[in-house]
């Protein structure tokens, strides 16, 4: 029984997506990952959606690139908070991926986080201070991880002045 | 029993699938219209795209806008020919709809047409395409609409030079 | 005490981020609405942020326009979830605002919704979506508010077919 | 004698357009291939799209860079349906070819796919498509095809969970 | 016999190109000018290029909106200059026009304007520089025209300072 | 004593437009090449702009990327046919320079090309074209050189189909 | 003797560049405004800049829509700070205009503010800004503009919450 | 005590900012460069921004990708003028980093550069520049800078023409 269902509509996406799951480890968050596609295998992603909120997922979190439908289609077959990752697509550099992912008409959100893998760690990061606000132990595991952030930064400066 | 559905997402895209149905009677093809909105009301869309092909509907029209995940769910649902209308959003203009439909992955087509009125009348007009090409009444219908056409441009000319 | 906070930019943003408000009416979460403007009040909007957590707050909802930092800048400030809803913007139409706020660097989360409106609406519902994961009230609120929507949908859709 | 003619503006298109050739030979569809530039043979390109209803084509997949207008002119010569392919451009990464090819005026329809290899890939799809739509052996096929592509999902899902 | 023909895929495009024909007038430079469309009447369009040179035109400016294939059509059936004039389109404010007809692969040039008036405006200026390299009178209007414009900024500005 | 001049910002800019230089070569018109940078010999660019005529220029063809001032800077000052060629830049791929050259406000018209090398190559076709009003020995060249176009196409379909 | 001037390329502007103005006036810096076109009159913008040095003015605001190139001009003829308004044009916003000035290449900036009025205002403060670094009379009005924007924040807030 | 803090949100940064610092050391002009992150050390850069006029810095210089709101933000915390410098983005190439500083609100000014390098080196340029105004060797030194590059540019002309 994890908290978080990380899905991507293909394999390639795994190579985007692994910064989620990484910072999900590290903060010690609980995830299930699972290729779940929009358009290619829909019967799935449907029974997928409608199944989230009785397997006791918390949240969910959907990366696609292009014409991006995971997310927003997962979205509306749940009221489970879903976290939207824009992957990086070939032509357009994941400037179609966002605006079909974030333009969600009005009462169907999806949480949309930034192109690529910043956008994946920073969804992975999301999803832990949604849990971490009932989870102590997440929410301080987040207070250390900034504090790390804040100390990566003032050192690198240490060296560079 | 009809040879086209023309779907939409809301009424308020009523104004601009109009332009297909108003097309359609033109040319003497029968359609059914209907809203099915992919956010709202998956499930019926889900329902209706599976069984689009047993109810013998030949094409599948569908209008959306914004993150407009209609036209390629509906395509990811059946093998029957799906075109996509972009509808015009309020803040970008479509844009976002036009590349929510028309950057579909490998795999599952849409056939997208223009932004807005013109593209929905094209879509009208495609959908007879495709059923002119084994019904030579229709077929007819579509040369002659070509001709008037034509005959409108010089006409406006006849008055113009 | 409220679960939601929800502030902007400026009093003109008002009319767009009304629609989270109404929307949290509707599903019965509280919130407290709030003028913090990070680039005319910054030590306003740094005091506020930093005791977000302290006051019990769960989600933050921030809207803001063009070069949008609110809601990043208040991210940056505290482990909450922050919500930022692009505003839409007068030449660029809220591009700049999205942009603007959808592309943090990794490390810093914001849950960015679509531009203008429809996004203040869906902020509301997203962050009731996650106040709901651990309060069965709100979460029956929006399971009543989906069926709704969906019902909203298919009546208008018997008037039209 | 085939059903489908597959034009392109240059050899350079190939790379490209190959993808919808390789999709109808595994489906069995018939395909004539052809170089046909709009702007170094406008005779050619007329004399193609006004004979191609009299050569029994069906459906033609036109596909084009940059200021691409081999789809929309030969879409002007004939009334059989024409699958616009945007081939990706140097500078502007195909935005310019889909622009050319989708925002077609009303009265001449495109049926416009994805920028590059996905979208040649789904013109080749769609016009099995259509042919599907009164051939059962087609039709059979493309079943075939989208078993074939969601069973390699839940492979690539097996391995990966 | 006139120097210049001014060619327009639609009379809605009239009042753009009158901006043309306006400093065409102003300059004493002969034009004819005609409603000739790429997709309604592409017999007419072909005809008109082919016998553009022969009809002793020097200079051809063609105005079109959207997916605009006109002024890159015609300079495909002539070696006479042709000037493209990007006319506002509805959605996309002209950036589709403007990339339909800027783009255009090397061997087939048109000499591109602005969007909308000011570029149909500097449509005629351009051809009757062209014009003017070999036609003295041409050429001192020109001049002319150019102290004009010099004279109303500058006495704007008496008023202004 | 050469009919046209083609200058460019930088060194760096030779690289694209030799391409015009090339197709001039080819068709035997007269030029003279030149740096001259709007921004870094602002000078120099007014001596060459205002002395162009008395040199019996009768084109000129001007290369510039990013903020693109040269073309319209040097439109400002003489009255002679300019055509101005958007050299890619390398974050915005040539969009800006696109937009610096081509949106000329009315009154100052630049002949735009497409971005990059088709843009140059085209750029010198179009000096030729012009010339090619008055000189019956380039416009045949120009007929030679579409003949030889249109067979490199229609050779390269021979292998092909 | 003025600190400042303010420049702009067309009385048109002046609705825009009134805000750099007002601004100005309400800091108590002195400047002159004038019109001068770097496309219509180019030998004023030569002499204007050439002389602003001598004239001791000590920062140059300069406003133009569109291909915007009075700002870049201007910066290239003198060693002052330059700053550059984007003015919104009509088809593409202030799009053309901020990459025509803010895309420079190195060696000669262009200090560029927002689009239209908020950048016009903002271009009125940084010019104080520059002034203020040296005048101590300045600078205290910028603290108290500042304060000023801080306590107009306040008091919006107090009415709202 | 140096005239110009250089700041930029992290290490990675540098690549580019280094070329602010570099024409800085060719100018004579001192300054102290430091990594202040907005969002990772939002405590650091509040501290910095109100402390930076009492160390008498005169001009700030802020380089930073994607949503950059380090530009923004320390123009907020002082009345120093701040030169933002938009650092190519990985995905979107520097068009989030440009809007989301250049598109301030009214009251708060950030001088925005170009992309990338060329910005950077001339977001030194423009310090000195400011400073120039009272320092006599420095504008000095700055017009030595221009004659140098007129020079590189006439030279390359000779071996070139």
């Amino acid at each position: 029984m994890s908290d978080i269902a990380v899905i991507m509509g293909s394999k390639s996406d795994w190579d985007t997506m692994k910064e989620a799951c990484d910072v999900l480890d590290e903060l010690n968050v609980t995830y299930d990952k699972k290729i779940v596609s929009a358009h290619r295998t829909p019967e799935l992603m449907f029974a997928f959606a409608q199944e989230a909120e009785s397997k006791d997922y918390k949240v969910i979190i959907a990366g696609a690139g292009g014409a991006a439908h995971l997310p927003g289609m997962v979205a509306a077959l749940t009221t489970l908070p879903v976290i939207g990752v824009p992957v990086e697509s070939k032509s357009l550099k994941g400037m179609d991926s966002l605006l079909s992912i974030v333009q969600m008409p009005g009462g169907i959100p999806v949480a949309t986080t930034a192109i690529g893998k910043p956008g994946a760690k920073n969804a992975g990061l999301l999803a832990a201070q949604i849990i971490g606000i009932t989870d102590k132990h997440i929410r301080e595991n987040l207070h250390q991880y900034r504090q790390q952030l804040k100390k990566t930064v003032l050192e690198s400066g240490d060296s560079f002045d």
